[in-house]
């Protein structure tokens, strides 16, 4: 196979512009997979965004129902051709086929389809598109599809459940009723296209436009610019790094258009002496799988650890150094993960964190790092917040030893917006004055905070916020993870004023 | 009197950088009123920002009680000094004291205040705060105040609706916990000051933080800029023209902080044949009206007219140009207003319109303008989109005449976005292909579309939407006016997971 086809207003079609080709890998062994994919040009975005555009004005007219329709036959379609889908997962990410990608990735993405499509027949004043009627003086209101095409672009570390063609981006946009044009992401395009194929045959069976879905994978920054320029791009989801997200995130400002990016967040956990006193180690135990969980490669990732005292510092540093040289090396997702994660193992090290273990390139085959422990003082993370605050995407994590409550604070307070914060306290420090303050600092700067529970795991529940003050998010309003919240992004609020009866949408009257 | 002073930290305080001074005119005789107000420079912005921090973390854990409190208040302080806050703003901006200031405008502003009240209030799962609870999963969450300062950029055309110190912005950013910076309009500093006053009593009476509520009048763009990219400010809220509105969102946008930037917008009423045979004149009077009413200086003044048949187009022009030819000059806010919407009608002029009425500088004293009626055909109209397109912010419209169902079909796809858009017609064009077309059309490019209903009207209900796709505002998810919609922009969206219920807020448990 040459290079496979794109996905363009309902049917597989071949680039008309191939820029460039480009393979998956196995990051297992290293090695390319074997379909060779394309690098594409403006002129098929153009065809794309045509298409789109046929369905945004299609879409606006069609009863909710067929999209429901469509978003639980897609979710069943999933599950018909599951064992494909997770083995081209499992090849192109080495995520565990059985029990990450088959039994958790796989049912929480036809879940949250699912979810959705309760969302779209869920008409009440509380769902996604909050009617608000006021007959007096007949004035109503609702949340309605933009009126364009959504482009979702997906990351590297959830191949379903946040895959552009599949994840709750796109769940979301879909539920609202807007098109999408999905970027999948090149390090898995053979999953992608499997999903894609999955959702085209859908969209057929239900009857959706035949723009409603469509995907690429690749191509140049200044093509991608111009597609968000297009009048009939309407919004922007992205899910990745964060050099990537800005430049996006600034091309789609200047487009005057609504952008949700989801970048890269530090997640740090406080560990109050009380909680260290009565169970350390198996704190440790849950913060060192906490961060090898898949490798590292979550948003919510807890990578940086804020403890009082050298002492306890030192004790927590030799309790997960040791369970780190006892592990395998991990396997991540590309090569380039592996030489962005030793980059900032060095650059952390320059500015002055001391490592506790692993940060040298694996001797394996494939795409290896090994488990990593940082240890930088409180001073040096305050007097250097910049620095200090890189993400290492992958199976590594710092300890920041503070001198005192006071060195704590101020640590805490450099800290940029997170998706997530966590305390680990014991009910003693209730009302206590450092619990209180380390609260105060710590709720204005992260979209969740735990207490006592490590955040990896992120719920697909109304209640969950995954999201959080800039940098970790674009806007702290909003949630990219949770129905109906997460569909509203993808929304304009729309008035009708004086409009007879009988002019009105349905849930207006 | 030398220059007046700013509010600061709960006091009236001396300026300590006075880079220039300004004084407002009385548009009706051109003549300078007798205060001079201070151009401040970076060092009073800073200490604003400092008082402004201290109140964000304070406010934080207050009781919302306490800011309802301070809102009626202050809409009851705002009554008790109604006849000097009239004055002034009648003298500032020469509106009409009895009528649109005393009687429509300020008792808006008080119900505006009073509704925040209201809404702060109420805690049910559809109030601003929207609380999600999910006790089986012990995850929760809720919309909350920013943790930062929320500058408010108050507009020229509505004294006290819309003023940065008391209008929809100020309320919906103080009802969601955060202290507001509001930068007056140098139009109507005399005005902003009072309202500033009674804002400062009643931030005292009720026990408010001393920096809930500060004032400026007018700094340079540069610290302006610098005070948004402070670590201390939120949000952003701008209500202006588009070309100050879209260099503070670009500043806004790179500093990644929400922004709400209402700009301007034509509002394109459509005359079906229908509604022009049934009663022609009955329209006319009201299109001329709702041009000049607050002599044009409407957001949602009603700026252009799409009919079908040049006959049509030459009656309606001379209907409406009899009325502006008997209307007396209108009074405009400034100097620049003239001066702006004169070169706009010659642009228009150049770009093809042709003038029908008015478009004289006016011979009279003070700030005046003849009400001015401009014609072009749908095909330049559509040629010219970007030319075409010039806001004509006073009491000016434009007739666009197209040659046939087709051409205004083409003529209304390339009008950007607006604030509303109308359709005038009879029961016998539901259902009609020219009607349904119109609405496709329409209704995704504007926040608020009516019918046989002038767009300048905005109640102040749940239900309004006063917003729209850029440009006419920066998202169009939102409103800036109607509660609880117009408080959401001002509030971060925030969740609790795994926090023992004695450490949740009390509207989450």
């Amino acid at each position: 196979m040459a290079t496979a086809s794109l996905l363009i207003d309902g049917a597989w079609q071949d680039a008309q512009a191939v820029l460039d080709t480009f393979r998956s890998f196995n990051p297992q062994t290293g090695e390319a997979n074997s379909t060779a994919f394309p690098v594409i040009g403006w002129s098929d975005l153009d065809r794309m965004i045509a298409a789109g555009e046929t369905a945004a004005g299609e879409l606006a007219s069609i009863e909710p129902e067929r999209i429901a329709r469509f978003l639980e036959r897609y979710a069943d379609l999933i599950e018909e051709r599951r064992e494909a889908i997770v083995e081209a997962a499992q090849r192109e990410t080495a995520l565990g086929a059985a029990l990450r990608l088959g039994e958790i990735e796989l049912p929480r993405t036809t879940g949250q389809l699912r979810q959705a499509a309760a969302a779209v027949r869920d008409t009440s004043a509380t769902g996604w598109s909050t009617p608000t009627i006021d007959t007096e003086a007949n004035i109503r209101s609702r949340y309605e599809s933009l009126g364009g095409v959504v482009l979702v672009i997906g990351p590297n570390n959830f191949p379903l459940a946040f895959n552009a063609i599949s994840g709750s981006d796109f769940a979301s946009a879909i539920a609202a009723g807007n098109p999408v044009i999905a970027k999948g992401h090149p390090a898995h395009p053979e999953t992608t296209q499997l999903l894609a194929d999955a959702a085209r045959v859908a969209v057929e069976e239900v009857g959706l436009p035949s723009g409603t879905v469509q995907l690429f994978h690749h191509a140049p920054p200044e093509d991608i610019a111009r597609l968000i320029g297009h009048p009939g791009l309407a919004a922007v989801a992205f899910t990745g790094g964060q050099s990537a997200g800005l430049a996006i995130k600034k091309t789609t400002d200047a487009a005057g258009k609504p952008g949700y990016f989801e970048m890269s967040s530090l997640n740090p956990v406080v560990l109050m002496p009380s909680a260290a006193a009565e169970d350390l180690d198996g704190f440790a135990a849950l913060w060192a799988q906490s961060i090898q969980m898949g490798s590292g490669q979550f948003c919510t990732k807890p990578g940086l650890c804020f403890v009082i005292g050298q002492e306890l510092a030192d004790t927590l540093g030799e309790a997960i150094a040791t369970r780190f040289d006892a592990s395998d090396d991990s396997v991540l997702l590309t090569e380039g993960l592996v030489d962005s994660i030793d980059r900032g193992v060095r650059e952390l090290q320059d500015a002055g964190a001391i490592l506790l273990a692993g940060g040298a390139n694996s001797e394996e085959p494939g795409f290896r790092y090994p488990s990593t422990l940082l240890m930088c003082n409180g001073r040096t993370f305050r007097e250097m917040p910049g620095s200090m605050q890189r993400e290492l995407f992958g199976p590594a994590g710092m300890i920041v030893a503070c001198d005192s409550e006071e060195d704590l604070g101020a640590a805490l307070r450099v800290l940029e917006g997170q998706l997530t914060a966590c305390i680990w306290a014991t009910e003693s420090d209730h009302g206590g004055e450092l619990y209180e303050e380390i609260r105060r600092t710590l709720r204005p700067i992260c979209g969740r905070l735990l207490e006592n529970k490590m955040p990896t795991g992120v719920a697909v529940v109304p209640s969950m916020v995954h999201g959080g003050p800039y940098p970790a998010s674009s806007h702290p309003g909003f949630t990219s993870v949770g129905m109906p919240g997460s569909i509203r992004r993808f929304a304009a609020l729309r008035c009708y004023d004086g409009v007879p009866e009988s002019r009105l949408p349905a849930t207006l009257v």
